[in-house]
């Protein structure tokens, strides 16, 4: 058997623990030397696949390619960006294919990647050139069905969970005289479980957060109001997580920006102003919001380490499977039990994953539909285990640059319109 | 000598640092049991101490007490509340102050709470009842004078720095497809130096933050967006760090909440949204934005080191100097060399300190007024060296909430308006 290429590729919104993905593939290829001959990077993922921008992780060294462990982000560049389905853009691939003598495609992405990793190899096979495909999830929003959770979760609940604790002592501290009802703001389109993630700060009854939105759950502002109310009368402040994609009964979104991502998604932001404001003009008291935004997803320097093992493990199968000739699939983590925790990881088929949203399901939401259920915080909780600090320089964690280097260029250029 | 209580009160906006003081103030006085008989400790701050409801922090274990140096915001409770100059509140505050025997009286607060510590101290003359009033520095604002900077301040650097360090891979990851502007809002009223130690970050000439905007620059629409365009073309994307309190030329801040705070001042907030709109309409750009927000100042889990080391020797040198008979003073920080960074402790009047607000000097301003000198970077450095980590179970980090042991009220009920 003749060693064959392969492409790596990272798409869509980063995570602090994607290139600890990235690692598991290049070291766990370099493991196989007969089947893989080399690991390339797609630059800006399926464009830099297209735009035959491909860098060489072989001529990275050990340690850089280890650094990724502890970098957050996507060091090869990602892209918000959707193959059309006219055959042009996925010729153009398989070209790009032969051109480098790929055999196997990783990418590492969410639910719309899985179905582009689908795709590409059901159209190598019409063109006459099979392909590997191999699916390794990746997303925050935690969205994707059938694996357990998604790599880049548990970390971001980890940031939501310590980052509220903290919020809510600072609150706490101050509300006698001053900010009553602090509202943070945190990802999630269409899937609440970051905002959920918040509850693992709650140490005890009264402690924060107390209420929780989810985009699951209709947002009504008079029960809202009236539940900020009732906190504050009983624990002296409220301490509100929301996701930004909660929405009114009509489906209208309670902020929008009016931009919108490559993939059609409203790209949103600015609901915790919003709440605050209907506190400020209805209850008349004071508050605080905060919209952690990219801090969150990109928090590598308190990320779980449970997180960072799965990314890796999950990476590495990926590079497994695709040795072992099987196609078109995604590692998932199987859970075994809640605590002490267990899990192992096991396969789908990428057509399967494709194009499917996973929400919180109705028993981990609390009946009053402004915060979830024990069974929520039993899942949650194993997710956030454990700490994987980066080292840090003069106060300053190290994280890696690439050296970057670019294989030659086969073919004529070709350019994707963004 | 006979033994006198002290009454120790945590004032104005809380920091991940203030109980590292506080724990500082109550382990060292029972270092001098001849002296200081108890620590009370004001329930949130002044209120508390007018009100007289007292908590023995002599009740606390040791653990817990050692605890709070891992514990942000303020274990006993803050308040904003700017003692009347009328002598009624200092006249019922002496009662309080005979009625438990208290000898010293620690404020560990801002500039309103340094001007308050010095009338305790005058008042407590002219009505016949001395008291060793000490002020202990705590503001993330950075804005007291004398002291080389303030405890609280290293800790909202070290994650300012951080935040932006992280946020930046992310922005850059995505940039060629999606995201090519981020803003993130950072506090800071009057100083810039919050935003300024995002400059930390910087570890290349390209690298992230590319533009910091100072409350102490006149903000010009027209060379923000020049400048976003012109790092952008270069670099591909921008990263923008501004201070809440950014002002027009006019005075006017860049948004207001329009609620004040019991000094008067406006509550801010909301600046990066106005920017991002900006950077939208004229310029067409994608953007993100993240207002820090209680975040910054609450991230125990990233505190400096060297912060968490200042804010235990101050107040620690509170208590000597009390112990001194010593009064009406305010231990700072004296720097000796910027690197490798060597400091001392000394003492200055709190008549010297009370209510002047210290900015960012204009040779730590670059030309453009959009980023920081060489000058400013060597003062910030050396104040976010070293991690200190709390510790973590299942997970989560462990902060301590104290039992809190009232102590009897002697006096009538005295309530203060809020």
């Amino acid at each position: 058997m003749t060693a064959k290429n392969a492409i790596y590729a990272q798409s869509g919104g980063v995570t602090s623990v994607i290139n600890v993905s990235a690692c598991a593939v290049i070291e766990t290829a370099k493991q196989y030397p007969e089947q893989i001959g080399k690991v390339f990077a797609a630059e800006n993922g399926i464009i830099g696949a297209l735009e035959e921008r491909l860098l060489d992780t072989y001529l990275e060294s050990d340690e850089a390619i280890a650094g990724l462990m502890y970098t957050p982000a996507g060091a090869f560049g990602s892209c918000r960006h959707k193959l059309k389905s006219d055959s042009e853009a996925f010729a153009r691939l398989i070209e790009v294919f032969k051109a480098h003598n790929i055999g196997y495609f990783f990418y590492n992405g969410g639910g719309d990647s899985m179905d582009t990793a689908d795709k590409v190899s059901r159209i190598g096979q019409e063109l006459g050139y099979p392909i590997t495909c191999i699916g390794i999830p990746k997303t925050v929003d935690n969205d994707l069905p059938f694996t357990d959770h998604c790599p880049g979760f548990g970390s971001v609940a980890k940031y939501v969970a310590v980052s509220t604790k903290e919020a809510g002592f600072d609150v706490q501290s101050m509300a006698a005289s001053s900010t009553k009802v602090f509202i943070l703001e945190v990802m999630g389109r269409h899937a609440g479980w970051i905002a959920a993630s918040s509850v693992l700060a709650k140490d005890s009854a009264d402690a924060p957060p107390h209420i929780i939105l989810l985009p699951e759950v209709a947002f009504n502002e008079g029960q809202f109001l009236a539940e900020v109310k009732r906190c504050v009368e009983a624990h002296g402040y409220c301490v509100v997580v929301a996701s930004e994609g909660i929405r009114y009964d009509n489906g209208q979104f309670i902020s929008e920006s009016g931009l919108k991502d490559a993939f059609g998604h409203a790209q949103l932001g600015g609901v915790a102003p919003i709440l605050a404001g209907m506190v400020k003009d209805k209850l008349g008291l004071k508050y605080h919001w905060a919209v952690a935004d990219y801090l969150q997803r990109s928090a590598r320097h308190i990320s779980s380490m449970v997180d960072v093992e799965q990314a890796y493990a999950l990476g590495a199968h990926a590079v497994k499977l695709a040795v072992e000739g099987i196609n078109a699939r995604m590692p998932i983590v199987v859970r075994e039990q809640d605590w002490p925790y267990r899990y192992r990881i096991e396969d789908v088929a990428l057509s399967e994953v494709a194009n499917q949203e996973r929400k919180i399901p109705d028993e981990f939401i609390s009946s009053n539909g402004m915060g979830v259920t024990d069974a929520c915080i039993r899942y949650l909780k194993p997710l956030i285990q454990g700490e994987s600090y980066p080292s840090y320089i003069d106060g300053m964690p190290v994280y890696t640059r690439l050296a970057k280097h670019r294989v030659a260029q086969k073919l004529p250029a070709y350019s994707v319109k963004k």
